[in-house]
């Protein structure tokens, strides 16, 4: 009688007539099926782009309560203002000239993480039918938004160089031409999720001008810039144009996530709505979270903190190339310079999706690359997510999903294509 | 040159071509305007809804932390799932089995306040054009969010017993003659904001009969029920329909507003879309946050911290009619039996917004009636939130706008309504 009640997807519905035209594009992620496999311990998961937060010293974590406790108590269990911290807006520009931006503090948004900025500024720009540019593959947190909003996601052709400004400008005049509206290019130039590639710094000013040039508002998301491994990743598109770029920045992956404390600078008349959206939408960004960070930033050396994460992270980055060099010679691979992914691509014939369920067996989990896809392709990619388990763990990882593939490549050797 | 980054409104905006439609909805609230005047000490703010975090024991949240730390910091400093963490849902079914209301934690969403549960909620049922019924007055923040969502807000006759069924019923059939939509009926039933008026128990059945019968969805958002000062108020609208009720709750008037945590009671398939509209626009509730409540719950006499606050804000509310009664006596006052406000009338001819600047230059703020009406009444109301301030300078911040009205009276006594 109360199987309604039990958790799992129902099929009554007494609402069913009152939704809103946008409710029928939320969908469950592929990303989302995958936190129920990814919490079994005995499964090696290299899928959700996870930071790998035991390494941070949790002894600063603690010095910032005690001081926030101390002197700022009755302030951080309060409202706060809908933009954000004033100190913690000065300390982000510190963070992000690091980047080569100068921003002013009153351009500063802080968010709930910088999906929710991505979120807001969405909702600001997109009407139903609009056109969204993304890299292809783009980051699925991102085309779940644009999709949310009821846009239509058009993928433009990247390389290992990043997003082509040739094949942005053909695209974007296609559309143009067909009378869309072409409201946004959203990129992650850095160690992108989920390919780990970087736009080069030949082709930042190029796919400025083709979005200058049309109106296109550009979106440079950056969660993972500060993670490189060797050479720092060129300026960020910010520095190079301040008008015509909305910057996102994040804490998730340099400090943590769990915080979810996000920032957005915009040009002034973005930023003042942005305020409003953010006001509108949750009163005030955490103030508790917020304060923490600043205090955080404060007493802790958090440059040398990321310097940590980056060896970390270079060390597995390392781990996994080594093993599927070893295990999946006939898999091909990017190589990225830092941040958190792989993005395999599999000999024709396999299909990432399907072999899901058989690489979860073998106790590994991975994204599919459909996942980052507005349209279905992806099929034969895989986002591998080299940041959460330990060097030894990823090596297991892809070893075990080395028996998987392996198997359905003698499959197909053996028996051709079932296609 | 650089005038454009100094934060104050721009004239100039590059991209006005590309907002959507909503983002015309966007407008700067009266309440946050209020934001800067409060923070000048020398004022006494009755204007933003504040609780008195100063009245938390200290020491509680202090070992929450620590126990946190000790016990879960690689959880707490990590993503979660985009529903909230499970022990936090199970301790909320307990909070809200005070009001007499029997969920299961599998329709428990947490939210980055409920303020976003409400917008969450608002954008998966409003079209454009939809209607919503809303109490006369109403929450300024829903206001906001409603009219956001490009929505029309339709004040329903409400009086001390809070809002009318018949007026309600009527209402609602206009609409729905002339065919629009009338998706949902939101309301504060419990010492609500700004009134302060409890929604009578008796009308509690009869407002969701007209409910149900309509097909319009009640949202019941209920931050204040806890803190009552005589008598508990009526069993929760949810406790009779489980069906027809989407209920909203809060830590920010039991515990601290800057850790951004309520949360959303829904039926199964509202709860689906709900999760998934909480993932896409946040990815996951802040988990740090959600285990601060969640330790705090478990290690504290929370009901004794609630109990402290009942007896707080009922000297407070004291203190706030003592003070109306001598000094205002030509003003009329709800008189609520718990949560943060008075809803105050003045004499004909008188203007609270047009008083404002007045008070403040008298070193106190309250909030306009305007602020709480989506049609431009409310200009001889005032909101007085008692909550905040000392019981010493809730009298003084009375006695203050004394001042300021009684000088208005005089001149309009004398020289008649300028209009």
């Amino acid at each position: 009688m109360n199987n309604a009640r039990t958790g799992s997807v129902t099929n009554f519905d007494a609402w069913k007539h009152a939704y809103a035209a946008r409710a029928s594009n939320l969908s469950v992620s592929e990303v989302r099926a995958l936190f129920a496999v990814v919490s079994r311990p005995e499964v090696v998961s290299l899928a959700g782009g996870m930071p790998d937060v035991s390494a941070l010293d949790g002894a600063l974590i603690e010095q910032a309560f005690e001081s926030l406790m101390k002197n700022k108590r009755n302030f951080a269990l309060q409202y706060g203002g809908g933009q954000g911290d004033l100190r913690l807006r000065e300390q982000i520009q510190g963070i992000m000239a690091q980047d080569g931006i100068n921003g002013s503090v009153e351009d500063i948004v802080i968010t709930t993480g910088s999906q929710h900025g991505l979120e807001l500024l969405a909702d600001l720009f997109l009407d139903a039918g609009d056109v969204v540019l993304v890299e292809a593959p783009s980051y699925v947190g991102a085309v779940g938004i644009f999709r949310h909003k009821e846009a239509q996601i058009e993928h433009v052709f990247t390389d290992d160089e990043g997003i082509s400004p040739v094949a942005l400008a053909e695209a974007a005049d296609a559309l143009l031409a067909q009378g869309r509206k072409v409201k946004l290019l959203y990129l992650v130039p850095n160690f992108a999720n989920p390919s780990g590639v970087t736009l080069s710094e030949a082709r930042r000013p190029e796919v400025l001008k083709v979005c200058a040039e049309r109106g296109i508002l550009v979106v440079e998301d950056n969660p993972y810039g500060l993670l490189y491994f060797g050479e720092k990743p060129p300026k960020a598109m910010r520095s190079l144009d301040e008008d015509g770029v909305v910057y996102l920045g994040s804490f998730s992956k340099i400090l943590s996530p769990g915080l979810r404390v996000g920032y957005v600078l915009a040009p002034p008349a973005i930023r003042e709505k942005l305020v409003l959206a953010n006001e509108s939408a949750i009163l005030s960004p955490a103030t508790f979270a917020q304060m923490m960070v600043s205090e955080y930033l404060s007493i802790a050396d958090w440059q040398g903190q990321i310097e940590t994460y980056r060896r970390l992270y270079a060390k597995k980055r390392d781990a996994a190339l080594e093993a599927l060099e070893q295990y999946l010679p006939r898999v091909t691979t990017t190589r990225p310079d830092g941040g958190f992914f792989l993005w395999l691509t599999l000999p024709e014939g396999l299909n990432s999706k399907e072999m899901l369920p058989l690489a979860v067996n073998e106790l590994v989990a991975y994204t599919p690359g459909t996942a980052f896809y507005g349209d279905g392709r992806g099929a034969n990619n895989i986002r591998v997510c080299f940041s959460h388990p330990t060097a030894e763990n990823v090596k297991i990882g892809i070893k075990r999903l080395s028996n998987v593939i392996n198997l359905q490549l003698d499959l197909l050797d053996t028996f051709g294509n079932k296609a």
